[in-house]
């Protein structure tokens, strides 16, 4: 069995090595991961400029590109086998609500879903600030490798796995939560007196959403949220037909009209 | 009313121009787009390293990050007030099916909804590889923006607009539609003789789902996808939990045990 | 006749439209650019990825490389005709002393006088901080590019120009001056908490060298610097050979030997 | 003694790993190396975005930086003592000719240079496209890293080292040699139908000018090039002062006039 593991916080990270020592206990494992940190690198696929993969020890290449990126290489372009199992992480803190859009690690099993291979992505609270080590996820990436290897995944449906800092009380399916988002630009001036700007800073703070991410979490709880590429909001297309006001009428046609 | 309009072809990008150009007629128009082509760069943030906006012209910045970091330094950053509305756009070419999570158009209308700021993202079909002009869809992007300033949208969604080449022959209201991916990697050789790789090519080929973006636009309509961030499969949870076979019982406890 | 102009401070700098309006009375000019800031960037050379070149408006390319690159573009590949002349300009702040080593504005001109184009390089000295405009530049950038197309340059030899805010007294050919380099590295922590370091910063300090660059600007001279691209000590050779005590006698063979 | 190794290959590169094993007998060796490849970068500071050095395993340090930004990170920001000694290479590939000028190798070492300490480059010609090894290179490099600390250098010099495939047949003291240039772009259409630019490709080839770097390296024999920062061509100053026909006397006032 081949096990593509990547990241987004780059090819050195402790978090990507015990992710790929503990799953080496189930088969190959080879890294292709971004030769710099790319995390917030969202689901960017780089089409205007080439990629170079360099083979920096066995197994392990380091690309000048992003999750997404190393997650195509990896599937379609280095190897001569297909993966059979694609595995992100272990990111450096958490990937919960709408941060998963934004998400370098959580975009990278994304990518893999989109080619047709089975994916998760695996972060580690470090809300704390503590230095949690990674035997614990490592562990439990490990453990749900072999549940999705025996049962397969839903069609076109991805797990994105959060896990505590400390001993985990169990597991739990969850739903994405929401964020809170504050104002978050920092203007600053450079050595050279030029304004520039930091994006950042903020408290995280959540929605107390039952069943959600940040709830299991919160409560001690590795989350597990099964997740699509499907973006549609079903439930919006009444609202919206309400626009057709009589002055409306003939803006929207909808396939039932 | 302020409306802060961004893309990803680049703030030199004709579609840009046509489309701050035609919202003028309703009120201020800002621009604050990347200075150079971000396409299929996803939500991606820059965390990792500081941005300018250099303003090059009147009400014209450009910035030195993605098409989320323009959205976030022009509600955030740049100006004293809080824009009323976000059109991002109008892309070179559409962006249908999974292919949203990769967009750097869409992605801007994202952040907008994340800000609490209404949003819709506009891309014009050239699948044809004509020059098609903007006329119709900077016209409808004036009509959809005065719509949504009467009426507002559903709580945290925002609409994905596609407009196909050609006098389009109405406007429907659509689901994602789903791609079919081909293999994509090109692989070849640098003047130096080095190895590189360009990921893309290939085909756009999608499945016939009644009711999609994609066939919307087949047909000559305008598509007018109502998205949301929450990426969660409910529909999966129940697969998800027959994993708890005798063996594995103890594996996942959800909310509902 | 052809001029290409180009800088290091992007394509949109008010002191490049200067010098491109000022040039145009003499000539043809073709403005290849940067299409962000790249100064400080040397004479580098962007191998290790392609180029795009975008005609932002009528002779205007804005290229995403270097200014050395724009170079290279403008003579080997974007037009039929070969230039008769490149300026680089004008740039915001003097280049002056081990200063032309990392300026982007002054390598373009080498990099065309490799290309075997006459070529120099001019700059406003800004250190007094104020707005200083652009018409002296440009009109001495006229009246010597006048001289060099009449006269020709001395083989392999390009001609950095720096020009005092205000009133140029006139105007002295000089030497390269000599720059103090004071400690430059700004320690910071980035909103996320990580460490990260600024390089820059420190006062501009000089040696009051006799001819130089930096001394004629001081006295309120223009100053014009033949360069060339040989950087060989030759006076350094003797002491070199210095080095063959009994003990190192094997060590060097010089050609003299 | 601490010795900063550093290179334009990348912190990855067996060039940098064997130079800095070899020099480690002479006391204590630091790399700070660009975590990615930059050569052709030249004497390139990152001046308008921060820096970040990761510490990837022990005394390595990774900067998303040039070569000249490595270098100031390594004399002012990252460690407590000054180094004594800064080597770049073992560049794969030689460095002459006014190709130093481009070599992001040989401007670590300029930029040592300019911070006051001894400082050389190395590079190992590989242009038989052979798998030459590092070995005599590093060698080469151990006993003039001896040399130099004992005897010093000339004043505001470093040296440019060059070292051919095979066996060298001795050392030669040299002059910074000239290459000829070819037309070197390739226009290619990316997998989306868009135009770009590789620059390079070309032979190199070189003048036979007596005392060469070049001709050092044809003959076998290693290339030792003592270079500085000053560009003036003094001897062009004749020249120019003959622009002062009757017309044009006004135009230049020398320092001697």
């Amino acid at each position: 069995m081949l096990i593509l593991v990547t990241n987004d916080d780059g090819v050195h990270s402790p978090g990507l090595a015990s992710l790929a020592s503990t799953l080496s206990e189930l088969g190959q494992v080879v890294i292709v991961a971004p030769d710099r940190e790319r995390s917030a690198i969202g689901h960017a696929l780089t089409l205007h400029s080439p990629l170079r993969a360099d083979l920096i020890k066995s197994d392990v290449y380091a690309v000048d590109g992003t999750p997404t990126d190393c997650v195509n290489l990896g599937i379609h372009g280095l190897f001569n086998a297909r993966p059979d199992l694609v595995v992100s992480g272990i990111n450096r803190g958490a990937n919960m609500g709408e941060d998963v859009t934004y998400s370098g690690t959580v975009s990278a099993a994304m990518e893999a879903t989109l080619m047709g291979v089975p994916a998760f992505a695996v972060s580690l609270d470090m809300s704390a600030g503590d230095n949690s080590d990674y035997v614990a996820a490592a562990s439990f990436a490990k453990d749900l490798a072999t549940k999705i290897i025996r049962h397969g995944l839903p069609s076109d449906t991805f797990l994105n796995v959060n896990v505590p800092a400390g001993t985990p009380a169990g597991t739990k399916i969850t739903r994405q939560g929401k964020r809170r988002y504050d104002d978050m630009i920092v203007e600053k001036v450079d050595p050279r007196g030029r304004k520039y700007y930091w994006i950042g800073g903020g408290q995280c703070q959540f929605e107390e959403i039952p069943g959600s991410d940040f709830l299991a979490l919160a409560e001690g709880y590795i989350s597990v949220t099964p997740l699509h590429l499907d973006l549609t909001n079903y439930r919006s297309f009444e609202s919206l037909r309400q626009w057709q006001s009589t002055a409306d009428k003939a803006f929207f046609s909808t396939d039932n009209d």
